[in-house]
């Protein structure tokens, strides 16, 4: 996928679909999780090594496109990246393609903010993240 | 709420928390989707009897913005409204609050075709169902 | 339902139905979870209260028997009742019924642990918590 | 895992913790179908090749005992073997361990129905599909 170092697959499973036969709609916004979660373990030491520095990352805003329906037993592939890091901020941008058909599924995005654990306030990523992030998208 | 003439409120269930003690991003979804059915049913003769009728509505585009977690056993007020009915697509806005405390939790909004539920193509919303929407909204 | 003093109504969601048309079999058990959340609301000062005063409750086992398919909209009375606490241990048993045709839809039970919030350990059911559900089901 | 022939591994997803931060209880019914169909993909021609021949698979009966909680993350692997295949009944049975420190998580077991996809009537399992769960647990 142009523009796109990352992706990871997920195979649409039963539970997730609804009575029109499709994945339902707030399904995507769980494989978009997975494939963050795929990410950070890819290209930094992982989502749980950022829980226990002390950071959670924060979900402010979600979007999705939905232009194919995904039925049940379709393989996606997530095509993920991340950009826009700064401060506290970034984002992440997903198109999602059917494995087999090239059809096209989705597209998305999800912005999210970094926090303190603790006190659940707005903090910079870790330089380390920032870095990790840089070396895998350029 | 300012340009809602709608509402129906939903509990924040155990299983819809995560381990960031808060409501999962993608059940707002969930919530926007029983918004419609709840407004469906109050201005028209409800989703059951659209499905009935050979219709099928389908989800198009979502976009959430998370102002405020919300936590478990919350309850949450989702203003709801429809607009821009044009053909076979049209689109809600959701705005909700916390009971209690008015606190914003989240606004949103959706976009949908009306298709025909046994060729999926898209097909005008019946007449009936604009006309009662133009009511409901007026 | 003979034996049966509590019930709280759910109205099936569509993102809980299935490509079966049906709601999904893991469903039950967010249900079941969402009538012993109403149970103690009724009863006790709520679930948020004890969780509130140091303690959880987990889930030790669950069981359900799927008798007739509930469907997108149908209310689903869900009779609830507490039974054999013990220490930290107690049961609930449900009996779940379609409300307008009274279809048995599913029975089932569930056993749980209070637990110390802190230590995970396993403590005995506040005795407020235990004469609370002595009154509820005598 | 004595007297199991298969096994298929799931990661625990964000969306699937709680607020006590551990796997949801009704996340484990979600992990048996993916198991269930993990299954039938390895033995027979899956399960799409199986709705396609015009079946359907219902699910009669569920239990799950929770041994160790499963927190964001942890590797599951869900040991599942089929058994008590008998005119249309079957029976699969689960030990879920967790990669790494091999924790017991849970064990259950769930029954199900082979229905006709049109009639939604119980008929038998097709021979074929018989054959294959014999040679694949013999």
């Amino acid at each position: 996928m142009e523009g796109f170092r990352f992706s990871t697959d997920v195979r649409v499973r039963f539970a997730e679909t609804d009575a029109q036969r499709i994945a339902h709609n707030a399904t995507y916004l769980v494989w978009f999780e997975v494939a963050r979660v795929a990410y950070l373990d890819e290209f930094t030491a992982g989502y749980r090594a950022f829980q226990d520095a002390g950071y959670e990352a924060t979900v402010v805003e979600t979007h999705v496109r939905y232009l194919t329906p995904a039925v049940f037993d379709d393989v996606i592939r997530i095509w993920t990246r991340c950009l826009d890091v700064r401060g506290a901020r970034f984002r992440y941008e997903y198109e999602l393609v059917r494995v087999g058909d090239d059809a096209r599924i989705a597209e998305g995005w999800t912005t999210h903010a970094c926090v303190d654990a603790h006190t659940l306030r707005p903090t910079r990523l870790p330089q380390s993240i920032v870095d990790a992030i840089a070396r895998a998208e350029s």
